[in-house]
C-alpha cells in the first residue's frame, strides 16, 4: 500500500480547495455534525473493538480513557464543530491594501497552507477535531493516528470524507494513512506536503524533526516553569504549583522545574515539600535545596520532564537568573511566575524566550480551547509561523496580489514613473 | 577561528536585545547613519582594495557593479536608514487582547526572532540593509557577506557595531562571520540560532536547506511565469514581457516561462518573437511552438531558470491549464497574467499556488523596496511564516502572555470556574 499517488494528486486538487467557499465549508463541517449523528452506533461499536482490544493488550486506565469514544465524547467534538463553524472565515481577510502607484495595487490577502499532513496519538477525537479544522482553513489534509484506534479512525474518517464531500468539496482533499510505513513515505514527499504537524512523544516528534525536509510545526519537550518570586504569595504559589504539577501530570504543560527565591527558600521550602508530598509529588532538588527539605539530590543538568508525579526544584538569586535558567534549560513552552511584584513580572514576561509567559496562573492554561480559539492542531514551540496552541489562524499564510494596467519596472528604474505608497 | 562560542553568548544577549527600547533601536540607526558617513573616506577605500582585487581576477562588468560601495550607494543606504528610523515599531504590537475569565488576561505580543544568520551575496549594501532591519526588529544577527567584499564588509560592519553599541544596545547582539567554514558551523548551532536566511544561487540556497534543523527562509530557484490569456492587449502584454525579461535578467523574479493561449498562438507568437529577437532574447518552446516560430524545440521538462536574455515559450488552452503548468513547474515565487477580462485574473490569482500573483504588470515588481516596505532581508517562496519580500513583519513573531491572579485549571475542569472570552 502506498500514499504518494494519493498525495501527489492532492497537491493538484488544494488550490481548488482553497478556492472554495466558506458556504460550502461550513455546510461541510453541518454535514460533518449530522454524519456523525446518524453514524454513532456504528463508530461507537468500533471504538467497542479497538476498547477489548485495548484491554487484551493489558493497556492501563489512563490511556483506555484516551482510546474511548463514546456518548459524552461525541457530544463534546459535536460542540466543538459547532463553535467552529460560529467562527469567522480565515481565509480571504485583506492584510495589506496599498496604492503602489495610480492603477497599481497591491493586497496581501491570506489563503490556505495548502496540503497538511498531521501524526497525531490514539484519540479519536482528535481525528474529527484536526479534520475539521482543516476544513474550515480549506486546507487539504493527511490524517495518521495511532493504531490503538484504527477502527474507531476509519468509521470517523469514512464519515468525514463523506459528508465533506457530500457538501461539495473536492474530491481528494482528505486522506486516512494507516501503517507506519506510510509516514516515512509522507515525510519524503516534501514536494507535495506543506506542513507536518506531528504529536507525540519527545522521541517521535524529534524523530519526525530528524527526518524530513518539510516544516513541522510542534513540540518535542515540554519543560515548563514555575519561579516563586520574594514577593510570591506563599498560598497563590502552592495552589497554582498543585494545578500546574498534578491536574494532568501527562500534559506537555504541566509543570516540570520550580524555581525558588533564595530569600524566601527557608520559609517557602517547607510548605511546598509538605503539600506536594501530600499530592503524591516526589521531588528533586539541587544539593542547596535538599539541605533545607528532604528529597533526592540531582545536578541542574539532569532535570528534565518527568510527565508524572515529580519535580525538580533549584534556588535562584532573582527574576533575571530565574529567566537566565529557564531560557537555557527549558523548551520555550510555557513558564509562570508567582509574585506580587509587577515590576518582577514584567521583566519576566519580557526575558523568558517562550512561547507562553505568565504570570500568577498555572501552566496548564496553555491550550488552544482555554485560550479561546475553539480547538488546536498543536502546540507549537518554534517561532517561525504560528507560537503556541495553534488554531485556525496558523492554518493559514497568505499572498501578494498585484492589480496592474501595464506598468513595468523599467519606467520606475528610470524615474519616468515614481511610487506613492498610499494605504487604501 | 571559531563562531561558535560568540553565537552562543549571542543566544544568551537575544532577550536583552529584544527588550532594548525603540527610543535605543532608532538612536542606534540614528548612530549607525553618522557613523557611515563619517567613516566614509575608509569605506571607499576598503572598497578600491575589494574592486582592485576583483579586477585583476578578472570578474566581469556586470559583477562589479554590485561589489562597487561609492558615494551614491552610501547615499542609497542612507536613504534606507531614514526611511527604517521613520517606520513604527514592530516590536510590542498586541495582537490579541483577551479576557479569558475575570482576572484572567491572555495578551499576543510580537517579539523579535532572536537570532538570525544570514548569509548573503557580495554587495556591501546589503550588509548595510539586513543589518539595520535586524537592529530595527530587536533581533540579534550574524552576518556572512561574500569573500569578494571582505574588505569593504569588514570596515562598514566595524561602523555599524561600535554606532549600535555606542547608542545602548547590548555588546554581542551583532557578530560578522569571515570564512567559508564558518557557515557550516553556523548550520549546526541549531540550539542558538533561530532562523537562517540564505541568499545567493540556487545550489547555495539547496545546500544551506538541506543541512541544517535550522527554519531557513528564502528561495532557492525563481521560476516565473507569464501567461498571455485570449483577451489580453497584445502591446501591453509585449512591453510587460520584455521588461519582466531584459530589466534585470540575473533577478529572482524575472521571467523565465511564457505561457500563451492557444487561441491568439497564431497572431500573437510571430509578434512576441520579433520584439524578444530585437531586444536580444533566444527563444525555446514547444513543437507546436516552433511550428509556429522560429525557436528551438524542447520539452516543457526541459524548462528552467535561465536568469539570461532567453525564455521558454508553451500553448495552453485556457487560464486553468496555466495554472496547473506554474503550480506543476514553478517555484512558487512569482507569476503575472496579461489579460482583459477580470474573471480570467480572479481565478488565475486564485488557483496559481505562488508568493506573488499579478495582473497586467511585470513580475520584476516583486521586491521589498516596489512593495513600499522600506527593505527586504530577501524574498521568500515558503509557506510558513513570510512569504513573499520579507521586511520588519517577517522579522518578528509573537509570544502569549497570560497574567493572572491565582487562577488554576483544576477550578475550570471541575466547573467551579468557567472561561467567558472577551476581546478587549
Amino acid at each position: 500500500m502506498s500514499i504518494s499517488e494519493d498525495v501527489k494528486k492532492m497537491k493538484a486538487v488544494s488550490p481548488y480547495m482553497a478556492a472554495s467557499t466558506i458556504e460550502k465549508r461550513n455546510a461541510a463541517l453541518n454535514a460533518v455534525k449530522d454524519g456523525l449523528h446518524k453514524s454513532k452506533d456504528e463508530i461507537f461499536a468500533a471504538n467497542k473493538l479497538d476498547m477489548d482490544n485495548a484491554i487484551s493488550a493489558g493497556i492501563g486506565e489512563a490511556v483506555l480513557k484516551r482510546l474511548k469514544f463514546d456518548e459524552h465524547k461525541l457530544e463534546d467534538v459535536i460542540k466543538g464543530i459547532e463553535q467552529l463553524i460560529s467562527l469567522p472565515d480565515p481565509v480571504g481577510k485583506i492584510t495589506l491594501n496599498r496604492d503602489l502607484d495610480e492603477g497599481l495595487v497591491l493586497k496581501r490577502i491570506t489563503c490556505p497552507i495548502g496540503v497538511i499532513g498531521v501524526i497525531f496519538e490514539a484519540r479519536p477525537d482528535a481525528l474529527v477535531q484536526i479534520s475539521t479544522l482543516c476544513i474550515k482553513s480549506g486546507n487539504c489534509a493527511v490524517l495518521k493516528g495511532g493504531k490503538e484506534t484504527a477502527n474507531t479512525n476509519r468509521v470517523l474518517f469514512d464519515v468525514i470524507k463523506t459528508s465533506a464531500e457530500s457538501a461539495g468539496l473536492p474530491e481528494g482533499a482528505l486522506l486516512r494513512a494507516e501503517s507506519h510505513s506510510e509516514i516515512d513515505e509522507l515525510l519524503a514527499l516534501d514536494k507535495y506536503v506543506d506542513l507536518l504537524i506531528p504529536r507525540g512523544s519527545n522521541a517521535f516528534v524529534s524523530h519526525i524533526m530528524n527526518n524530513t525536509k518539510i516544516p513541522v510545526m510542534g513540540h518535542a519537550d515540554g519543560i515548563c516553569h514555575i519561579y516563586v518570586d520574594k514577593s510570591a504569595d506563599f498560598e497563590k504559589a502552592l495552589k497554582i504549583i498543585v494545578d500546574a504539577k498534578t491536574q494532568y501530570t501527562a500534559a506537555c504543560n504541566a509543570v516540570e522545574t520550580l524555581l525558588i527565591n533564595r530569600d524566601i527558600a527557608k520559609d517557602f521550602l517547607p510548605l511546598l515539600s509538605k503539600r506536594l508530598s501530600e499530592n503524591g509529588v516526589k521531588l528533586f532538588g539541587t544539593k542547596e535545596v535538599t539541605d533545607i527539605i528532604n528529597a533526592t539530590t540531582i545536578d541542574e543538568s539532569e532535570f528534565k520532564e518527568y510527565l508524572e508525579l515529580a519535580a525538580s526544584v533549584k534556588l535562584v538569586a532573582d527574576v533575571k537568573e530565574a529567566c537566565e535558567h529557564i531560557n537555557r534549560y527549558g523548551s520555550h513552552h510555557t513558564d509562570s511566575i508567582i509574585t506580587e511584584d509587577d515590576e518582577a513580572s514584567e521583566t519576566f514576561m519580557q526575558l523568558v524566550d517562550s512561547a507562553g509567559v505568565y504570570k500568577n496562573c498555572s501552566t496548564r492554561f496553555a491550550d488552544g480551547f482555554r485560550y479561546g480559539f475553539g480547538a488546536e492542531v498543536g502546540i507549537s514551540t518554534g517561532k517561525i509561523h504560528a507560537r503556541g496552541p495553534v488554531g485556525l489562524e496558523g492554518l493559514v499564510t497568505y499572498k501578494y496580489r498585484l492589480y496592474g494596467d501595464g506598468q513595468i519596472v523599467g519606467d520606475y528604474a528610470a524615474g519616468k514613473s515614481s511610487f506613492h505608497f498610499k494605504d487604501l
